[in-house]
């Protein structure tokens, strides 16, 4: 075969752990492998299709889910939080704001550039915990309309770099005493945990299929207040069935038929998600106990997790193969994950890993720290 | 299992025909199905990844293959056209303009909605031949410039109605000396016929994987002159390796792996277009002689064709099934994809059908007309 992954029996990256297909997804998959291949019976747009029932999927289970009223997938979490970021800078009077806590995603800032949007964030607390304070939104709100009109706030829950998750119900309830409406950018949440947007009181929430639902990518998914689909959701002028910031259609093809395949199971799993808080806190301290230290909330509340690693970063130094050596070292046990070249710090993720597996990792960390015990100074 | 796609032997939607996977892009599928698979190691865009080497397709077969000198892969045509549009009207002072044929796919109009811009149409020539005839630019975007600023011309080739293809060399000379660059939406096109965007001296052109290059959805591709890269392609200021009309990146996952593992056997049929050329004229002389009528260009120059049908109409009056009862005498043999409903217009294609399975549709018509026959006054 042309294309090989890299064989492995673990995947640490947070990016890969929650978008493992589902055998339901993968039977779906090679079923609807075809290009168009859920558009047989289209009715004009893909959110109406019946057979197979996307109809049902969009507008009665996604909603239930993600505890929104109007809900519609999208081509990535970064394309929805364009399509919402687009239709209020269009709404706009002049040059306006958004305001994003300081953890933010880089394509919340990409999808404000190319909305013509100008961006204000919120500080975090620093090392080592990096956390979003509500209290910052107040200040960073103040500060930014002095500037101009802000259409929006943004919030990562959690973020992609620390796995934190901010007390997003009060920031939610500041960001609305200034008449300004919220955007939850749950891409590591939704799928993964159970979060309903209505019980935070937002306005829009958004995830990721291929990151956090197991579906094939490129899919996301966009839920909504009533009020706003007027606005997001508004329709051509010319073709009165078709969404303007839909392009008519979005996710057509393999990544809608996997994301619906796999969300039975997404839905169960979300259940269980106290276990996994549990495990990552487990494999957190085991860590540490080799002399790693884990960045970011702690106790975590997340699988997603940032350690910081003097030792590997010691051992980098006189290694032949530099940073390269985590990598290797880490992949001749099968596992992969962390990203190539890093050891000072890492991101990785303990997400549906079991105990056993866990600890296959941690005594893998273990054995390569006692391999170059003596690089250590 | 529980999502199945209609069993049926040969598929007649122009949507699908293109699309069917190769088997080395299910091969690849299965190997790549996961969420973020394609992204093991990133180095930052995807259209830089090495591993599998995306790198080399984006930056070196994939302008070769288009004859431009700048590509990236898309969400899809559509978003392809939107970049363009988006990335023009952002840099017009006022509401501007573009020009259409007359025949273009709806998401062109809904790209240019969504991008703030008006829309002036060429018309065709009507029944039955609907052409679009190159004069008609010169008129309508004389008559536009009147009303404002054009930023784009852009020629759907061929279109999705009726399968037709304007003399594009000749548009692109007319556009240009109006000094308007111009994108062909090559959906139908590339992955089909050979065609390359330099020998129409074009500015943007656009192409479908999941429609016309055995991708599975969502894909598309686009190619641009040298000179057009810096807006198009424009980088974010805050991160310099993210282009922002890319939102960062943009097909990551199944969609591309598929699009790549195709690819080698989609630049090879390409090579065979006369043959298809052949087989879609014997299949339109075949239907007339059962009293169908072919429109659009005549001889017909594409494999994606409209029929007018006194005929099946007739039977539809009476048939208690209405005007379904086309598809299901169709389905029964085993024959898909003509719209559900449809009996008086409907569009097909013959792409990639042996002559031995067009023998086998046209017969299927003829039966259908005989079983039929006492319905027909």
């Amino acid at each position: 075969m042309q294309f090989k992954r890299p064989e492995h029996k673990i995947n640490l990256n947070p990016l890969q752990r929650g978008g493992i297909l589902t055998k339901e997804a993968r039977e779906a998959l090679i079923e609807f492998a075809d290009g168009y291949s859920v558009c047989d019976f289209c009715p004009g747009r893909i959110d109406l299709i019946e057979r197979p029932n996307i109809k049902k999927f969009i507008h009665e289970e996604l909603p239930e889910f993600l505890g929104c009223d109007v809900a519609r997938t999208t081509n990535g979490a970064r394309e929805a939080k364009f399509m919402v970021m687009h239709s209020l800078a269009t709404k706009a009077k002049k040059k306006a704001w958004i305001v994003v806590d300081g953890n933010s995603h880089y394509s919340t800032y990409i999808a404000a550039e190319r909305a013509g949007l100008e961006v204000a964030e919120t500080e975090n607390t620093g090392y080592p915990e990096f956390k979003i304070l509500a209290e910052k939104y107040s200040e960073t709100i103040e500060k930014t309309k002095r500037k101009g009109e802000v259409v929006l706030s943004v919030l990562t829950y959690p973020d992609g770099n620390y796995g934190n998750l901010p007390d997003a119900k009060k920031i939610v309830k500041i960001s609305h005493s200034y008449g300004i409406p919220i955007l939850l950018n749950c891409a590591y949440s939704v799928g993964r945990m159970p979060i309903k947007m209505n019980k935070f009181g937002a306005d829009f929430i958004v995830g990721s299929g291929h990151k956090s639902m197991s579906a094939s990518g490129p899919i996301g998914v966009i839920g909504m207040k009533k009020d706003w689909e007027p606005l997001i959701l508004r329709k051509s002028k010319r073709f009165p069935n078709k969404e303007v910031e839909c392009l008519g259609c979005t996710s057509r093809g393999a990544s809608i038929i996997t994301l619906m395949a796999s969300f039975p199971k997404v839905k169960e799993r979300v259940k269980k998600w106290t276990q996994e808080v549990e495990k990552a806190r487990y494999f957190s301290k085991e860590l540490e106990k080799l002399g790693l230290k884990q960045l970011g909330e702690k106790p975590h509340n997340h699988d997603l997790m940032l350690f910081e690693s003097q030792i590997f970063y010691e051992i980098s130094k006189k290694h032949k193969k530099k940073g390269y050596f985590l990598f290797h070292e880490l992949k001749k046990k099968g596992i992969i994950g962390i990203k190539p070249g890093l050891t000072r710090n890492f991101k990785l993720s303990t997400y549906l890993l079991t105990k056993e597996e866990l600890d296959y990792v941690i005594n893998s960390f273990a054995e390569i720290i006692e391999k170059y015990r003596n690089f250590i100074n």
